[in-house]
């Protein structure tokens, strides 16, 4: 059982194959490859939800295909947790061919960026761009870190809101997102419901459930547990908390696949046969976790999994609105919802409580069940089915609301 | 976001009531109040299924009632992950009231201690008197920490009946247990046929699914990543990785209980609601867990805790025996399985699959289902819809295979 270095650098130790040379965050920072993203300066501060105010805002976006004649062509693509504005390739500026949805997304696809304008923003408490802990606070010329205040979807809408102004979109065709994304589909509906045509918010839910909640605070656990978290201020340390966000990211990973996939995948393999009385022999399931642990401090920053996952907690549609069908009842468009069979972090009784409220008072919200394996993840995998019901919902949209 | 004090002590920071003076470990130490455990020496080295050998064993157990001239009622329940012997009150030595299963053992109760001689044990590698990874090496003077070899189910069992050889019990007129110890009880079926008269595998699995694996991993990489963790000798320091092993506890707690049972308990209720904008402001539910993740430090050690986690991950009742089948094909007598509807840890197809398995060839395992809000914690909570099963149980048995 001989592991962890005491006093070194971080590492898990010997007896896993995770690099010792963590980046000390994964945050996209001003200077580094843009990529395709743009970027849109807010020309005001942005006063939260819970009353601190953000000086200078940036939004990183990408944007697929044009805004037509009439402006009724917008869809607006909100991404989940560690998501981020590069749902496909093909978008502005450096070309890249893969993105979270590129299935979905694309020319010809589900979501045809031939016929539709399609856009996505990083999320305000991001960091692929759009302002967050990472981001230089203009008040003391360094990164935010313990000083970034807790944003809520209410506040990522705003500023997405301020996105649709400056790119002269008054109402979008659709907002389509899933889990966290939906959460901020929902609450275009609830703040904007003129500016909103058609919803399409998918494993998510009205509020974060108890259980929900607390998957959410062991990973944030797990990362103030790490030895460089230094509460946030990380940003100058030789480290960051990269081994805390690993664990974290393990954790949800879990969630978001099932174990039916798992005992498909791998079974009972171990990694190595030697290793198998070995207290830190591995199972290939988790070498697969620990493989995508190690690969995320590469890429996210600790702070904004702090942050963007308190934003989700604190996801309540009908909070300071007296209860979610008051806080919906303006939205008076079609939407649809999907659920996933094997989904236990978002279950299908929260898809099918939101279908029932938004198909009160002759409002029509169709809602569907994705047979799969996959677990949460499968709204991101499952794009043969979910895209015909896509088309179908989008079809029905250019109709019905014509 | 104002957290941890960097370098100081282990700390999740002000924020939240955790103290910093976690004990370096929760095991029992010889020297310590024995409360009403006993202790019997092993005289022989104990050879281990991955080929180390401990050179001296001691296994702490307890008993209540009394064996009688048949030696023909004796009852061995084995614990879970973080249970003990002290399975109710009324054992030898100090009297202490309260146990894990108080409402299931005790005079009159389901496991009757006026009628039957009930043994539980601590396990081996366990922290509670039992020889674990926190015990004194005797090659070196100092606690194995790091040395301690992977045991295994098997190992514990072979423990166990050591135990009853030095109680007189040539034969147990049951062994039961939850979780893990429903892995020891099938053990002792396929190792020791002949020492059962029936058993009561609960709320357990043949073998661990990858997702269980899953889980148990991301509780180690918690342990491990915590800085006072030094590869697992920690004795000797200032500190031990009580924060991690706290962390192992609280991901462990979320699959002991359901979100139903949350939902009712604690719904979306913030602790302070000044604090709901704050990005440590917690839920209730969080405030649940982190009570109960910062008692445990206090009764646990953490290799321990890895050890064990790492036995069940390692249990397969198939295991090097052609199946599992094959491996309780030996085993004769009668079984009772028990799920609990909101067990998710542990799901219910498991007990489904194992009751099946113990039907064939003739033999009886009846299978039952217990409707319960409180998830996999409710083979311990349900005392009153688990005690009439039992009841009835051991009733058949008494009268089928006298």
């Amino acid at each position: 059982m001989s592991m962890n270095e005491a006093g070194g650098a971080p590492s898990l130790g010997s007896r896993r194959d995770w690099p010792d040379d963590f980046p000390v965050t994964g945050a996209w920072r001003e200077g580094d490859d843009p990529g395709s993203r743009h970027f849109l300066e807010l020309q005001r501060p942005l006063a939260l939800e819970g009353g601190d105010v953000l000086d200078e805002v940036t939004v990183a976006y990408e944007t697929w295909g044009a805004l037509n004649a009439r402006g009724d062509n917008a869809i607006l693509i909100c991404h989940a947790l560690t998501g981020d504005a590069h749902v496909t390739g093909g978008g502005g500026g450096t070309y890249t061919p893969e993105g979270w949805w590129s299935r979905i997304v694309g020319p010809g696809a589900a979501i045809d960026t031939d016929r539709y304008f399609v856009v996505c923003a990083n999320v305000l408490g991001g960091c692929q761009g759009t302002t967050g802990p990472a981001s230089i606070n203009p008040r003391s010329g360094r990164p935010y870190g313990s000083g970034f205040p807790q944003v809520t979807n209410r506040d990522i809408v705003r500023s997405q809101a301020c996105l649709a102004d400056e790119l002269g979109v008054e109402q979008w065709f659709s907002v389509i997102g899933g889990s966290m994304g939906g959460m901020a589909v929902l609450e275009w509906a609830a703040m904007y419901p003129d500016r909103v045509r058609s919803i399409a918010p998918i494993a998510t839910t009205l509020a974060a459930s108890p259980q929900q909640i607390a998957w959410s605070a062991v990973g944030r656990l797990a990362i103030a547990n790490d030895q460089w978290f230094n509460g946030g201020d990380y940003y100058d340390q030789q480290h960051g908390p990269a081994n805390g966000l690993a664990v974290a990211r393990e954790i949800a990973l879990i969630h978001y696949r099932s174990d039916q996939e798992w005992v498909e995948r791998f079974g009972r393999e171990p990694l190595d046969r030697l290793d198998r009385f070995d207290p830190w022999g591995r199972f290939q399931v988790e070498a697969y976790l620990d493989h995508h642990g190690k690969k995320f401090p590469y890429r996210f920053d600790a702070n904004s999994y702090l942050i963007l996952n308190r934003a989700m907690d604190l996801h309540d549609i009908g909070r300071g609105r007296g209860g979610p069908a008051k806080a919906l009842a303006r939205f008076t468009g079609p939407g649809i919802t999907v659920s996933v069979t094997s989904d236990f972090l978002y279950p299908a009784h929260q898809q099918a409580e939101l279908a029932a409220l938004l198909s009160q008072g002759g409002r029509s919200c169709s809602y569907h069940m994705i047979d799969s394996v996959f677990g949460h993840d499968g709204f991101l995998v499952e794009h043969d089915k979910l895209a015909p019901l896509l088309d179908e919902f989008f079809a029905k949209v250019r109709v019905e609301t014509a």
